[in-house]
């Protein structure tokens, strides 16, 4: 932490400030230049307000150093992390393709999407059983009748399992079924979720809330980790801006900057990042060009009857255009798909 | 809902919308004109997805026409909701202030500062026992302990207490102490906590996203609404945008926007909408001016010790002098305080 | 300029940078503590960009300390500016009214309206005579007509003569009329506009941008300033959000946050700022209430034939309900109107 | 446009609302349904203001079908438009390169980058005689003489100059010496600019303003187009976000909905976009998969003693790199660059 003191400020208020560091625990380092005095605050604490010293009096500025999270961060483990589900590896040099119906609506929709998606090369089955709906007389899921499906088609199609959990109480639950838990946008904040999701052993993906920054984000991904479990996969499925023709803003360039903050692998979700169809494509080659770790999509065989999300979802022969393109495209990256 | 064709839109397609609408139950209302065919679909459907009609062939644009929420809104129910907390009432008259620290912190800390508040004219005592904090590194809070504190403090000087619920298990635990609900800006489409709130019949006082417009707000409350419990107190408490100066943007023209368009009542937070003590006041001042049914302030009386967000609680003397200029302002208003 | 190394920066990349921040003419103070090594780069250096120290090798993070603006910042002149037009002061204790139609469409009609604000209490005439539409097919104003209109009827009820200009080549012209010259939303970055309007003498009304920082805002301001004319008023007008219910969303905070950082006097456009009439009034009333210098507001005497922004524009009743109000409002703050 | 009256409307605010539009000379739809009458406009009105029906009595809502942009509109055309410079086609099967120097510093300084950018496969040379910069204090471009220099390593390298114009006054001047002409994301609402240039027949590179929707940045190209001038082409440069790690968000998403909605090229420019060299490359082969026409990047041999945004320049060897990938991946798509 550096604080930077007002040009005006008296020595009092500067010892005062340098005095609440000590007893916090931080070195100091001071520097008294010609209009301002600077102090340098050193030490390894996590968890403070930096806004505490801004109100101080005679203080200008503050400004926090060291990123608040660390387990999550590159700088306290620097090779990138693998996070291993049902055999495949995300994170590694293979991209990790996730594909499947918004909703779980029944056991033949599930097998037939499932079928269709594992030909086409996907290798991890996502899935609602529960559902998040902005409304509540919308379809909120099968509950665990469809987690049953989805385990029943993963273990049929040899994909491994991605399904939502909205609470603490559905953990163990959904554990049964599920290979990899995953956390809504609308969550990404939900600590006791976080918290619980960090004493169980399941990889978590954890999707980027729509008005998270990457640094909120990494926290969140913290609270897992900080619990124990480090099998953490990142999902940016864009942010909320003032551009409202697409449903959200994917933030391709979240891509790189994760892969630089942080060694945890991150995937992207073009069908949530755009809400259209056919907007779905391009932006899947324009994340996976931009270095993403795999891609989640929204696939039905039967859009037009799907229960939610169907204007987003592609059709079976979309996706596999989609993975004929990507493939193409890791090319120029070294990797493959 | 109202489908407008393509301006090459054949009359096959045309009638393919029109009998997916009527399928669906709705009453069309065809307009050929010179140009473009406009389909209106006249119904009380709520929960239908307009881009499933966008991706149809044919289709040019899709507008919804009602508002997806009901019980919220004014268009069904004409006069104010007044939402009443051991005796006082929100959204009447009276304006309803809520102060008190940012956590509990102590039995003493709790008791001094709900002293302070009720002399200077507060109704409600705010306080987290369970704190949803960025950084799992930061105090938590007290649980049950500050939650017996609370209700200490609100018996000896007749305050009602909020407090905030972060996970549906938490709901009875709160509930023996605590008299209204309070939704944090984080879980406002945690929509399992959302449902069970419904079920109970303490007020819940229900604070806006962070990237939440004012229709996904509205619709929250209406979650809450459609399980029966129709107690909601809208809480506005800034929304994020570019401008980082302030923690968050406070979005002041939400007040008369959600009285326009919903009979709950809404009272707005400066503290955590600015962040910053020092500007609490005054945007204090012009909530209440845009006619905010009630304020919610933090106050400490040792801020620079306080455990989370001392830079932007009020001094008690604060707290009176910002009580004391509100009561001159709601005059104008034909209100009192 | 605070520049951080990396935990694992090695001498002689710290070297490197101390060696160009002292070609720069910067004092240093070097800190070295157990972790990281933080250099402090002391000096007026107005016009560095950080970003060419944070892509040096070893370098962790650039933090600037000094704001990039000088003349407007109150470090450097603590004392309000009142700017003065007409003999009507603006930022002082007095609060300024500007009132007016969007855009000057007739002689009368500009007559009509200036008569009514001026007996509502009105101390400024606002009028479009160069309009900035969105779409080329939209009314562009009457030009030098309606600058000749505007002069007549400031004079004739003695209000000063606020217009818009739009681009350098206009000053001249508009000078001739206008007693303030008012810069665009969307102008707020000409920076070859602002350059000129530093080097005359009559004041200049700097609306912010839509995607504007208020450090960017006062950064145009400073353009003006820097060319030597000193008579700037800011006016927020809104900023755009991911909130589209009003048409920006008008930050009311923005005006004490300028009042502590300049010295410059503030107003605002709550017409603008939310686009819808009936929205006007509270958001008048709320821009008062946190400290506003003064008003800008929209109002024609017949709103339904207006040639632009009819639906945003006060009729004359309502604008002197507003002032009503306001004048109640302003005693909680020690002011007048 | 569609005109949804209140559930509540009387007959005569219905007739009131049929004859104002009627009076505009609009084709009428009434359309009486159980709960509402919901009235249909149909006709080619450009520049009619919504929000001036919404303020009718009895009225809820209005909507808008028609796009407010023709020209630009791909419904009017539907072919893809081909700008050419200098013999180099925009928006047609080959990508187009376009790299230098943000601004033109020196003589040497733009031989040695334009030649380098030409043997790596540049088609376009980028540089700044006149230059934007949010402080009045930075380096403001050598002018003319620049204009000049830019010419000659053109000429001599065989490549399309690009350069910015911010004012009206200097179209005259800069079109001596460029061949495609820039209009800056800050001026993008500049209308007497956009005026003017829709006079001249030299191709216009219109970049997006910060806070521009698509539907803005379509009408500011309308401007242009409807004096005449259809040489357009669109650069995404990155809208502001809450996120601030990046300079701006680059929108990729833009470049699939603007191919969607009209006929004009589109191109990237990822270093303005992300502000920082090491993101510049992913998000380059980002744009190029979504689909973008070209790309303009920032390349300078010596970028850290560049006069302006050294940070984000690609060195040429980086450059080199990006063309090779690219190369590789708009094979995918079946272009070629």
């Amino acid at each position: 932490m550096v604080v930077v003191m007002d040009m005006q400020a008296t020595e009092a208020q500067i010892q005062s400030v340098i005095g609440r560091l000590s007893e916090m625990g931080f070195d100091i380092h001071r520097s008294t230049g010609v209009t301002r005095t600077v102090i340098g605050a050193i030490g390894d604490k996590t968890g403070v307000d930096t806004r505490d010293f801004e109100v101080l009096p005679g203080v200008h500025e503050v400004v926090r150093i060291t990123e608040p999270y660390k387990l999550a961060s590159r700088t306290f483990k620097e090779e990138d992390t693998v996070v291993e589900a049902k055999g495949i590896q995300i994170g590694g040099k293979q991209l990790a393709l996730i594909a499947g119906p918004c909703a779980v609506e029944s056991r033949d929709q599930l097998m037939t999407i499932a079928e269709q998606v594992k030909e086409a090369g996907a290798h991890g089955l996502r899935g609602g059983a529960f559902k998040p709906r902005t409304s509540p007389y919308s379809f909120q899921g099968l509950g665990e009748e469809g987690l049953k499906y989805l385990r029943e088609a993963g273990e049929r199609f040899g994909l491994f399992v991605v399904t939502e959990v909205m609470d603490r109480a559905q953990i163990a639950l959904i554990s049964e079924y599920a290979d990899v838990l995953q956390v809504g946008a609308r969550n990404m904040q939900n600590y006791t979720l976080l918290t619980e999701l960090g004493k169980q052993p399941k990889p978590v993906l954890l999707k980027r809330g729509m008005a998270a920054t990457v640094e909120d984000w990494l926290m969140s991904a913290e609270y897992i980790m900080a619990g124990g479990n480090h099998q953490v996969i990142l999902c940016e499925r864009g942010i909320r801006t003032f551009e409202r023709y697409t449903r959200n803003t994917l933030d391709i360039s979240a891509i790189p900057v994760v892969h630089k903050l942080s060694h945890l692998p991150i995937i992207a979700d073009p069908s949530h990042g755009t809400g259209i169809r056919e907007k779905v494509l391009p932006m899947a080659r324009a994340a996976v060009a931009a270095g993403a770790d795999g891609l989640m999509v929204e696939v039905h065989h039967d859009p037009n009857h799907a229960k939610s999300d169907g204007a987003q979802s592609l059709v079976p022969e979309q996706f596999r255009e989609m993975v004929r393109e990507i493939r193409i495209i890791v090319q120029a990256l070294g990797r493959e798909v």
